[in-house]
């Protein structure tokens, strides 16, 4: 693309690095922020910069936070003794967003995966070891994506736990439920979710509410 | 939504904001965002800043600039006796990519379109008539989409040239050709296209290269 302002050309390769934007959309993003006010453009500039520079992250869950604590930690009418281990930020965002969970979470930081180089140090394990052992935690929810590395870190994750005298019992550990998406159809279903659906079979009356 | 952090937050709206990207999306944007370097970051927020406080339009052709003319215009190896009018800036880089147009851009900001509030006083078009009075202009070719408003938009300017003794002559004023698209699929073409580029068919010497 040829461009006859380098002010505009510049922005477009720097909106083109995002995921998703290719030269063309960024084009158009650009060209929509020069019709807005400078104020606003300002705005939304500050605001991206703020963001990066001033978030922090949560020193005990490691979730995104204004402050050392983020305010699902802080918040006293939640749950403290449940903890909810998900691989991102995403994830809580995504399980918040249900309004139905009142514990605390544990962000991993990804899932164990050697053939990324991922191992277990490069993870928030120690940390939710720790926690554990110090807070009075009675029950470890994995919401981790059913994949090989997620059920690997599960897997870890148990063992370790297991194996510490300090965080062994009375421990209840647990996975999100496996089945049929609701909305989704029976023969479109992989047959392994159909078959763990079927295993994992609900009386009705805890089905229906 | 439910998000943590009011930073997050107010960056994800941000984002949300830019034409075609919804909250999932601006999500996404901003996470990305938040696992770049800091400085990467900021050097964003800078680059899109500048661009709109510091961008200018060319005050001979409306295209956008670095100074007061744009590069187009200041580059004295293109033919200034020969304009294409165009809608706007989006429609400049389009020719220009091309890199087969020589002449110079004139950007009329839209087009003529009563039903939007858009009159001939909206636009670009006594400037671009000063102009042709003052430049010695020789060609005019019409680059606008081919809607109602802009064909009203060249019927519009073509009358006002014609009715100056100044304009109305020796201007040639012609329009981009109008026609099957290289790859488009007879079948598939509206009639109105291909009746067009039936009346206005080339002789085959000019069309093979």
């Amino acid at each position: 693309m040829q461009f006859s302002s380098s002010l505009l050309e510049n922005a477009v390769n720097e909106f083109a690095k995002l995921p998703g934007i290719g030269k063309k959309t960024a084009l158009r993003l650009v060209l929509h922020l020069l019709k807005q006010d400078t104020g606003d453009v300002q705005h939304f500039s500050e605001v991206v910069a703020r963001m990066r520079s001033e978030i922090k992250f949560c020193q005990r869950c490691f979730n995104v936070a204004d402050g050392d604590i983020c305010s699902i930690c802080a918040n006293s009418m939640r749950k403290a003794e449940m903890i909810c281990v998900v691989e991102n930020i995403r994830d809580v965002i995504a399980i918040e967003s249900t309004q139905q969970y009142n514990g605390v979470y544990h962000v991993l930081g990804g899932v164990i995966s050697p053939l990324d180089g991922i191992g277990p140090d490069q993870l928030n394990i120690e940390s939710l070891v720790h926690r554990i052992e110090k807070e009075k935690t009675t029950e470890l929810i994995f919401a981790l994506n059913p994949t090989i590395q997620g059920d690997t870190t599960i897997y870890y994750i148990q063992k370790k736990l297991e194996a510490n005298p300090a965080t062994a019992s009375p421990l209840r550990i647990t996975t999100i439920a496996r089945g049929i998406a609701f909305g989704g159809e029976l023969e479109y279903a992989d047959e392994m979710t159909l078959a763990r659906s079927l295993q994992n079979r609900l009386p009705v009356e805890r089905y229906v509410r």
